[in-house]
């Protein structure tokens, strides 16, 4: 019987050590979908990051097509400085420490990088309180933190997804949640805000920002066509869908999630959204615990208290074919960088027939039925 | 280390046996979302059948509501006879040992029992061959297997699913992939045919059938509103929506599908349904390896055989937070009993808010656009 502390190991780790060796390729199987080979990346001298690599495989040699190999680099961290610090100092602290995992990123070959949801900042929305956590909202094509990874993605050739709290000028000062994509020249492919907010415990983001208004719009890069579903949108199925159906190949979910809400959850919906649409997807979580000046409640009936649950990390990728790579850590930053041949994705199709027969206007015309006052069920 | 024989191990089994104590609680919240407390009921005095009870839990007192409390049977079964037997045989031998199963449920208190896809049959499409394979379709209001659920139905006061390959007398005979739903007073509420249709694998079925016709039906029972998605269909996120949108608190997935196929996902697909619509589901599948008379290929490139793979049973019950049972065997018969509060249902909604920030109206629209020919993806 080992003497756990939970709160520092992965269920990864506890079956790492507990299973045994005869049962390991089944429960690998069960578990993971099929066993993968790690990547030979290079090690972080920061012996607070995880940093691991994974071939997601699966894909087959086509007489047609040439392999399309993109490696993805998910970054998951904590918040650097206390709460209380003043706002620019949180941020820079935070971009300084980042900024060294994109640079690692690099040389460990990633073509797309992601960050968590509004990755400069802390998740304050448990408080209510609008200042000074809006203060953290910035111009997405011209803030602070645009400018910092403009410069990596020309530096690295890469593309960089940055979930931020954006400041829309252009509109009435308001807020969004928003991914903004930057290519490689340094300049914004695109944004997309995020299209589902939730109203659950502490996530009070409803009372910072609206739902988005900038559809499904799949980002045509170098490498390979992605989008970005902003974290509670991952219980949506058809918010993954509609990027489906706009041709993601790649959908990444940065996410701000704690343990006592979703962890259960977590394993599953991204890695549906996967089998279902026959794409990769990249989901990303916030980790470590965060606490605030000011006492709050949560909604729970409990006392009023300063911090915010656990964000448990635990990112990983999915192939299309349900594959999944292990979660990084739960308690600490992380680095993953995976492997994969884009090929998969149709060949999925091909393979399962998902789409194939997924009678589509079939259920547009019962959604429009549906989403109209004085809708009938189909009872008997 | 355990000299396991993988094929008559769940992986619940090994986990039973190989996580320690202390790792127990942790890995149990990350793979089955609660602790979930059995459900005392009689034992059966037949060792080829597995009986397990689960109360689902998770549901609180409210003030205006009374608790809904429901009981589900899952039957998962081989069949009995070989394939070679002829038809009146093989169909006599499974009602005879389903039947007793029944009975047991009835005396275990469920309300509602469901068997898995086509279960009065081998699952013969593997074969392609016309005969005798259809003669085992049958009518759903009139046929051997409508009379025999329809004596069980009204003697314990039960909802019985029966999944049969229907033949539709009132339409140019062809065959159909059905639930038929009997209600407690031994009548047909109503029957739901299969909406999507596999072409993948040893699943030849749309060689003998098409896509189902009858929409979406929510049968409104003593016992909950209940719907079917039959098999296939449950890779349809949309199949699965479009049951919540109607209404349904209980979804059955009577399924028949195989380890090398499928096993990866079984555990993920009908969970995430359930956690996606605020319903239960009760994910049902076939169990035991197939033997057929006379050869055929599977279009994987290897050479020609008589057995389908294995179906691997593992039927489990998911609850709307996302909680799930174990599942069953996966080589041998099972009944799974669970009580569930259909109270759970509406509580996810309110906890959650997934209905309420679905949008239904913006996915309506998006879905109508893409569906016409011409449809232009929204690429950036």
């Amino acid at each position: 019987m080992m003497n756990h502390k939970f709160s520092e190991l992965t269920l990864e780790d506890i079956l790492d050590v507990e299973i045994s060796d005869s049962s390991k390729p089944f429960i690998t199987k069960l578990i993971y979908g099929r066993e993968l080979k790690k990547l030979d990346i290079p090690t972080l001298e920061d012996d607070k990051c995880e940093v691991v690599g994974w071939h997601l495989g699966g894909a087959r040699a086509e007489q047609l097509r040439d392999p399309r190999i993109v490696r993805v680099g998910l970054i998951q961290n904590t918040i650097v400085l206390p709460t209380s610090e003043p706002i620019a100092d949180q941020r820079k602290a935070i971009h300084d420490k980042v900024g060294k995992y994109i640079e690692h990123a690099a040389k460990c070959g990633a073509n797309i990088v992601c960050m968590q949801e509004t990755w400069t900042m802390p998740f304050a929305f448990c408080t209510r309180e609008k200042y000074p956590w809006t203060e953290f909202a910035e111009e997405a094509e011209s803030g602070p933190t645009y400018k910092l990874l403009s410069t990596f993605a020309q530096r690295y050739n890469m593309v960089i997804i940055s979930p931020i709290l954006e400041r829309d000028i252009n509109k009435d000062d308001v807020i969004w949640n928003t991914a903004v994509v930057i290519g490689t020249d340094g300049l914004i492919i695109g944004k997309h805000r995020k299209n589902h907010i939730p109203r659950v415990g502490d996530f009070n983001e409803s009372t910072y920002y609206m739902e988005g208004n900038t559809g499904h719009p799949v980002f045509d890069t170098p490498f390979g066509k992605i989008a970005i579903n902003i974290c509670y949108g991952r219980h949506h199925p058809l918010n993954w869908l509609m990027f489906g159906i706009n041709g993601a190949e790649i959908v990444f979910n940065p996410s701000a999630t704690v343990d006592n809400l979703s962890e259960p959850l977590w394993p599953i919906e991204a890695r549906n959204a996967a089998i279902a649409n026959s794409y990769y997807t990249c989901a990303i979580n916030r980790v470590g615990t965060e606490q605030f000046p000011n006492e709050f409640t949560s909604g729970d009936t409990k006392p009023a208290h300063k911090e915010f649950g656990h964000f448990y990390g635990s990112s990983y990728v999915t192939a299309p074919d349900g594959a999944r790579t292990r979660g990084l850590s739960r308690y600490k930053d992380g680095l993953l960088v995976a492997e994969l041949d884009l090929n998969l994705c149709r060949q999925t199709k091909d393979e399962w027939g998902f789409k194939m027969t997924e009678r589509l206007d079939m259920y547009a015309k019962k959604l429009s039925e549906a989403s109209q006052t004085g809708f009938k069920q189909q009872i008997l």
